[in-house]
């Protein structure tokens, strides 16, 4: 008998009929056999409803009370499919993130998980119970609720997988997998039947949303599989897992974008020791996310310092990055917040610099001029015009087809 | 300086704009220098909502998973008003039943609390924070969330000021008080400025809605005061407490009606000990309430057993009770689902008759027959027809008008 983690997200969980035919899906799933344990997140919109109510009540709500606001949603969501999995004869438990045993530390709206008791998770599975555990949520040493930030619930699942020893953990969500492009952008896409955990960190970071980075990174750690599929349809979707057989392997496994991107950048700093940590410092300090860094070569006795950010963090980074230009000497701050970035990524492409060249000249022949490069161990990101987007993601997907066709479907 | 308990209903929370009414309110209580604890209901319709969702996933959602998800409607408005009170400046908390330390047996959705801990409440006190604590709910020895059951929310704030050896319990609604009679029925119905317990419970018995009788026999139990007043106005409300100088007092407190009443009645049961034991005991078993009881004396060797129930209950008791009208050798059972009940309470009525005649001729001169007729060491309660409740309430209300008028303001 195999036990299987489960999670299930919000539009799959919308409204009360989604909510049964989830049940109905369990059901199966326990029909062959398996113990289950399945994790939720909240309602489709309950959580913007919720957060609504918080502003119309306070204009900063506290930290503490809005995560046991927030952790209500999955409470909400976890009943109604145990008594869902009730009506059709099944026995079926709800657990909050503290009954399951999930415990964090104290930073409320982004905590992070600490350890995890399964011993009431393991009580219920012995009763032949199907455990359905509320996502997203934990308690800390105080016993206050706290919340697991964005991918919450994945994290959750993953997390729990771990714990349990599970032996598979699916993450159904309104997609069917992981595809080596954005199928919206490029119709015929290929779906991949499998990734790699740092390739799909990769492929996260770089835009694809389909699971959040944490979740992944836990996943490796634990070197636990995971599923993604859709829970509206029955096609096998992608498995993220370690990397096997490499060097037989084709190099390139997807193409990720990101259309949100703004860039900063300091020109003519004075070139010495500790420009980098002396902008950076403040902005870490002010909780601003940074993504690509790149500090160009310096021409005389200056350099050009330039990062990106997402683009709604643009004004709070420019008013923090505004004043150092005197502190520094620099010359002064430019910014842009139309740019994307687009990336190739594939954990084959290290020892293969042919790649890169390729990556940039399919840019070049479609006209789209390149402002920054970064690239890492498994991934080569170019950042460009937004307006180029799109044309940008089918250049590379059609250059990179082969490669990618092959990794889809091994 | 005082400590108060004090609890707002469902009507009083109804939206974000009341929410922010009743933070003001609680923040002027904290300015005169008490502390604060708050016990809240869900919001208006919330529980509603939360109930049909439930019937829209399963026919009969089980009983534990329906309490966790009533039980989200109080988490929901207890942090929406500490958001609110920090936004206001106060320091405010919320916590759940069970962080209230509410530990109550495993009997899901109508649970009695066992014990209250106040540990933690006594901790977020010391941090000078308002306590707002999610009514309505508690948490049993596996650590699984319960509910109390109608009048739950009172009963909370009734059993923390217990615990807390509180100087008061306030609870606010919707009315402003405790009136001598429905003031729909008796626009010029004086409010009462106190009233005992015994009062209430037969005033809340025979129909009077203010306060379920559950949380006024918990706070007779531990002789906690209780204010009940609006939170929409200033007006003071009603006092229920410990009766004083009962002596000297007056003797009539109220008009109490219920025009929701069914009368089931077995007609010639032959006249032998255990007729009753033998009719209500099945009745008992299948959870069917039994309000008010009357045997017939017996003439011959056969008697008239009559009980009434809620006439959403009537149905029910029928299907009982038709099969024992045979099994008991009876001629036949008789129900009538068009009555009402109108009761005259005060603990000052039980060495004196004359009350009860003044009663009955009261209702004998508008011409109004009575059915039955059952009365409690301070408490006269006639059954009529449902037609004639309203003119009978006025009549009885002109007719001890005196009476209520000076025990109102003594």
């Amino acid at each position: 008998m195999a036990l299987v983690v489960q999670k299930y997200g919000g539009s799959s969980l919308a409204n009360s009929e989604r909510i049964r035919l989830v049940a109905q899906r369990i059901a199966k799933t326990k029909d062959s056999g398996n113990q289950l344990v399945v994790v939720v997140s909240a309602m489709g919109d309950t959580t913007d409803e919720l957060i609504k109510l918080a502003s119309q009540v306070a204009k900063q709500p506290g930290e503490r009370e809005m995560d046991v606001l927030l952790s209500t949603g999955e409470l909400i969501s976890s009943t109604l499919l145990a008594m869902s999995l009730e009506s059709l004869g099944y026995k079926a438990i709800s657990l909050s993130g503290a009954q399951a045993g999930i415990k964090t530390d104290s930073t409320h709206n982004k905590a992070r998980i600490i350890s995890v008791s399964v011993k009431r998770i393991l009580e219920e599975i012995e009763k032949n119970n199907i455990v359905i555990v509320a996502g997203f949520q934990g308690i800390n040493q105080q016993l206050d609720t706290t919340t697991l930030g964005r991918g919450g619930s994945d994290t959750t699942a993953v997390a729990l997988s771990a714990s349990l020893k599970a032996d598979m953990c699916q993450i159904f969500t309104d997609v069917e997998g992981v595809y080596a492009a954005d199928p919206r952008i490029v119709p015929g896409a290929a779906k991949l039947d499998e990734i790699g955990y740092d390739e799909m960190l990769e492929m996260a970071n770089s835009g694809a949303k389909v699971m959040h980075p944490r979740a992944v990174e836990l996943g490796e750690m634990y070197n636990i599989p995971i599923l993604v599929a859709s829970s509206f349809s029955n096609v096998s979707g992608t498995i993220i897992r370690e990397e096997i057989a490499m060097e037989v392997r084709n190099k390139v496994r997807g193409i990720a974008h990101d259309a949100n991107v703004a860039r900063i950048t300091v020109l003519g700093v004075p070139n010495r020791p500790g420009i980098a940590s002396a902008i950076l410092a403040p902005l870490a300090e002010a909780n601003v996310s940074v993504d690509t860094i790149v500090q160009n070569i310096s021409v005389g006795n200056t350099t050009d310092f330039t990062f990106t950010v997402d683009r709604s963090a643009l004004a709070k980074a420019k008013s923090i990055v505004d004043p150092l230009v005197e502190t520094l000497g620099a010359r002064e701050c430019a910014t842009d917040s139309t740019l994307a970035k687009v990336s190739i990524v594939g954990t084959g492409m290290q020892n293969s610099p042919g790649y890169a060249a390729m990556m940039f000249r399919t840019l070049s022949e479609q006209g789209i001029n390149i402002q920054l490069i970064s690239t890492s161990e498994i991934r080569i990101t170019c950042i460009i015009a937004e307006r180029d987007v799109n044309i940008a993601v089918r250049a590379l997907y059609e250059s990179f087809e082969a490669e990618i066709a092959k990794a889809a479907r091994p």
